[in-house]
């Protein structure tokens, strides 16, 4: 992030406790934007979908993409439960009638377990202080409040010209996300200040959220609650739509990167870039394969250099290439070249892969000009830790 | 198992060690006819495939499924080597000049490590001693040369009218065997001295690969080596095909079910049940997503009813179907109906998770009648230490 963090102008945020956390710590958190913000988002492809889900999807469709405020939640997915959608439209009206907008103004979010009933009433009770503590500034309590079992706060921003782009994110666990538009427990919420209409906006988001938030993946199980929410209010007025692009697909780009580096119990980021398939979705596809694998993820937690796994990995993909062409490379060093081993200093790479935080695998399937990159983490004991134990 | 072993006639087995397992131990088994047996076997379906598995497939073609014997190792997976298929078949050339039979009569099967040339000469020079240990009695010996992560050996049988059909299998890690006809690092060899045409085997074995090591998985990984071979030598004479067809299937899905109970660090085999799909297929990819998904695989590890995963999981798995019809039942309790939590008396269940090492779980969708059954572990902490340090 090359630049001094400049917020957007016309958003406040804050963030309360309203109790719904096991454990206590602020749990929501708001976004408004003093004026209707054009809203774009997508959400997650899983058939079950959480009620917060369902709900703005239907305001953003009878909203025609404006929005005054998002409302999240940490500790409660509001989802499979019997009165979700009650629970959701409360929320949703509490907020706006403090913020005397519409209640299809307002988006709701949620994170936290599956089919055990949220609390209404502690939530709704909390709104009244959550909205007298809006500020300009407060962004960086909001995107704390939101955390589940995430280890730090996720937070990126670009200046657009006179205009700024800021976001952050939540995800550790269940995250693959595979967001279709307009569908995403990875929660994503980016403000910018430029002015678009709200179907420029939503068409920016599909084309961006297709190579950063649906290239990561910590565990590959998608969630019942993924959502990216994006709101540009025009306070800053117009900016080159090309510039507006970039600087959005950064920002996501940097908070879909950075859910994986914090995957639960990952102690490394890792980068898979696929070269020479037939075309980007057959890349994508085989990077998909090699960081679901659990071996993968494994060896490199171990710091062993097996890329026998990476090459198998990628011969169940499902897409057509010939191993006897493929190369595989990692951290750098070639250690498969058609298909069969090469010659490398094992104890030196094995000492690089566990040494270094951030690791490379590269891998050519020798067809193509189709490429990709994906993003996940190594596969530690503390994953199986904090996942066995999530409820207690 | 109801009944007492009787191995079938004119089979005979060896285990010896030829030095190609780190630490040690039996390495190589064989499994030996006295005269050409009929022929049947799937091999992995990964578009890496080792060399034993073309070189077998090869061979199965060129005699039109006819054998004279298996040769398998452990410790060396003879995949992505640049002279893999040469070792191959000089261990198939050496065995079948030590029987007087021809190189084609000769199937090999391997596992282990992959991208590591395999020493040719260790395992030639171990096969004269194989072939003058062969016994009728051996068949332990052979089920366990070959095991490798894997805590105990995987044996099963049953007895058809005057003949019998033997069963042995290996694979703890890497399992998700998606065999395809014939095309399977799961091995598995079945001996029957009933008598049948190569063709009607291949048939029988085709059927019944679908709903028994295909419906297993440890960690969702499908191996370059996963391979079936099943014998029949007729040395007893013809029986029933229904019968046959039954105990076949039947050793089968005992050696199936024996792989997930015994995946790399499992303390929980885990029976997955999916009914009230379109049909089977649906019903099949459902409990293979739900088989997948390590959040619940730890969640069961943890002892945790944690069901909002198994839903989530499902509604992952591409296959349509309405959440508000679905139903789960867990170890026997309901805790979903509907698409929404039932009140369940968590802290019991939760007990009888921890305690109990079968557990059963029921998903329904609530749309038709296809129904699937799938089988896989808890995922613990020992699923990574293995898989961290598997090579060294």
């Amino acid at each position: 992030m090359p630049e001094e963090i400049r917020a957007p102008k016309g958003f406040r945020f804050s963030a309360v406790e309203a109790g719904l956390r096991k454990g206590g710590g602020r749990d929501v958190a708001l976004i408004v934007s003093e004026t209707p913000a054009a809203a774009a988002a997508t959400f997650t492809s899983n058939l079950v979908k959480a009620a917060p889900i369902l709900l703005s999807a239907a305001h953003l469709r009878r909203t025609r993409g404006r929005a005054r405020a998002i409302v999240a939640n940490a500790g409660n997915a509001n989802c499979a439960t019997p009165d979700g959608m009650q629970v959701a439209e409360t929320t949703a009206r509490t907020l706006a009638a403090l913020l005397r907008a519409k209640t299809e103004q307002v988006l709701v979010a949620s994170t936290g377990v599956i089919g055990v009933p949220l609390p209404i009433e502690k939530l709704t009770a909390a709104l009244p202080d959550a909205v007298a503590a809006l500020k300009a500034t407060a962004w960086s309590d909001a995107a704390s409040a939101i955390l589940t079992t995430d280890t730090r706060a996720k937070i990126s921003w670009r200046n657009c010209a006179k205009a700024s782009v800021l976001g952050f994110a939540k995800g550790a666990g269940m995250i693959q996300p595979r967001m279709t538009a307009p569908h995403a427990t990875m929660l994503a919420f980016v403000v910018t200040d430029a002015k678009i209409a709200p179907a420029a906006l939503q068409k920016l988001v599909n084309s961006a959220v297709g190579r950063t938030f649906n290239r990561v993946s910590v565990d590959g199980d998608t969630s019942t609650n993924d959502a990216l929410f994006v709101l540009a209010n025009g306070a800053a007025g117009t900016v080159s739509s090309a510039a507006l692009a970039r600087a959005l697909e950064e920002v996501m780009l940097d908070l879909a990167v950075a859910i994986a580096a914090d995957g639960e119990g990952a102690r490394k980021l890792v980068h898979i870039r696929v070269t020479g398939a037939r075309h980007e979705r057959d890349a994508e596809t085989v990077a998909r394969a090699i960081a679901n694998s659990p071996l993968v993820k494994t060896a490199i937690a171990g710091g062993d250099p097996n890329w026998g796994r990476i090459l198998s990995a990628a011969g169940n993909a499902g897409v057509p290439f010939d191993p006897a062409r493929a190369r595989v490379t990692l951290q750098g060093v070639p250690v498969c070249r058609r298909g069969a081993a090469v010659d490398f200093d094992e104890p030196a790479l094995g000492h690089a892969l566990s040494k270094d935080r951030d690791i490379l695998v590269d891998v050519d399937l020798g067809r193509g000009s189709g490429r990709a990159n994906f993003w996940t983490c190594d596969f530690t004991e503390d994953y199986i830790r904090i996942n066995a134990s999530y409820r207690t």
